[in-house]
């Protein structure tokens, strides 16, 4: 566990250093545009932490596809922008409305909200400029990864996930079924595209690439459940945001649905699917380890 | 004139027909996301019409390079999609606040914000799935498209150009070179890449993507000048916005720093400014005519 910790804080610690040098050299090439507030606004909500997970299984899986971490470094940056992207969207008014993040201000409290979406905005399409831009990646890693990212970032993934727990709000009740649909949309989309790109980068077979996709599902859909225990379970400096806020706001979670006993053995069963994918990896210690570990936060 | 004219249609009518082939194949791909209305949205800004200027230049210079419109429909189509986006969040309450666009309800209006915002969020993901998903263009074209919309939609275009706008509003006066830095991003960063793009697509040499850019930074401003004159000279309905609404919430145009004659004056400058460029194009004669006729809407 120690090991697993100390390789994803050397993980997060290798894409945070990879995003603030991309974004001094986004600034530095902006011309003349008196735009401080928006790199203020970007730098902000990169630099809040969380836990990097997304970052940490591109670097994996590109390793245990044989690939070094050169490889994985454009796409663990882009992931990371375009997860931040989607929480500043989140976190407002007309979402969320979140005073709260990670402890901070969120963006649009810190920033003002047309100077967050505009960070926002630029946090969506600098991925794709950073992928493009690489220099270790073949063109058909680069069109890949582009389409992957695009994909299940847009509204067939994240976006329509999003909308769809926008939905709910207006509902009377959710189906578990339609629950995990969002989910799989909301949060997993992101997540199992991590873990398909860090194969892309690493030169990984198509097996591979779609084992890791089902890992991904999987382990993201755990962490969604999980997210949604420790709401109720944490401390409010534990989890950097105000706890209950899910339950009060009579928002449908996975504990509102199942209770916490039936969610934490659903979140094990899920989880139990992730491990069982990752047969054709040479060395997936570190990827067992890791869906234990999201695991272990709540046990 | 006609011939130019009806060569833009037919640009026109490809691109919305590419475009609603792709909007159907990403809404046919979406699972169980419960979604209809983000695709709707999306529908409705995308249908709203406008000229379509972006896509012609796309298409004209990918011809000018000996291209086939094959190999630039993926780049036409994502170019109006992202400009559309631009326009959804341009309209937004913590921006221009507009209830019309192009004679009808602004998307936040029609489908109230959160959608709106997701569907533009959509409709700037959507390009780079479709660019990477090409089956004309080589992986090379697809990271260079890619590279060229994602910087020049970004904080260092489009997005930064548009906050700059948004700061105008706190300000007692600008400058014209302050007008003309933020008009460079807001709306020219998005027709240079037009033509930089269309080369790409055409297989145009370094010269050419060189020239095309020149041509676009100047059109592109030409542009915006045309569009300020005709804020003021215009009526409602052939605007499809309420006329003198930049001049009514003591906007910076280029009408208000210049006066309308001086105005004219500099367009016709910067046209001329583009005319120069196109030397080293084969036949550029709907080049040069398309220049001339965005001037002609003025005189």
């Amino acid at each position: 566990m120690t090991d697993t910790k100390s390789r994803i804080a050397a993980y997060a610690a290798r894409v945070e250093e990879y995003m603030n040098m991309q974004l001094a050299a986004i600034k530095s090439r902006r011309g003349d545009l008196a735009t401080d507030d928006v790199f203020a606004a970007m730098h902000h909500s990169l630099s809040a932490g969380g836990k990097r997970i997304r970052p940490a299984l591109i670097y994996a899986f590109c390793e245990a596809c044989g690939g070094t971490p050169e490889l994985a470094d454009a796409a663990a940056c882009a992931m990371e922008m375009s997860h931040t992207a989607s929480l500043i969207f989140d976190d407002l008014p007309s979402f969320d409305d979140d005073d709260l993040r990670r402890n901070q201000p969120s963006c649009h409290k810190a920033f003002g909200e047309a100077t967050a979406i505009l960070a926002g905005y630029g946090l969506i399409c600098a991925p794709f400029e950073i992928i493009a831009g690489d220099k270790h990646l073949t063109a058909e890693q680069k069109a890949a990864l582009v389409r992957l990212l695009a994909a299940n970032e847009g509204v067939n993934g994240m976006v329509g996930g999003q909308l769809m727990d926008k939905h709910f709000e207006e509902r009377e009740s959710v189906t578990l079924e339609e629950l995990q649909t969002m989910c799989l949309g909301k949060t997993g989309a992101l997540i199992q595209a991590s873990c398909e790109m860090g194969c892309i980068c690493g030169g990984g077979t198509e097996e591979q690439i779609r084992a890791a996709g089902q890992y991904g599902r999987s382990v993201g859909l755990a962490f969604q459940i999980i997210d949604d225990i420790l709401d109720v379970t944490s401390t409010e400096e534990q989890l950097g945001k105000p706890i209950g806020s899910d339950a009060e706001e009579n928002k449908f979670t996975f504990v509102n649905l199942l209770g916490i006993e039936q969610a934490k053995q659903k979140a094990a069963e899920v989880s139990a699917h992730a491990h069982d994918q990752l047969g054709c990896f040479d060395d997936p210690s570190f990827l067992h380890a890791l869906a234990d570990m999201l695991l272990v936060r709540v046990q």
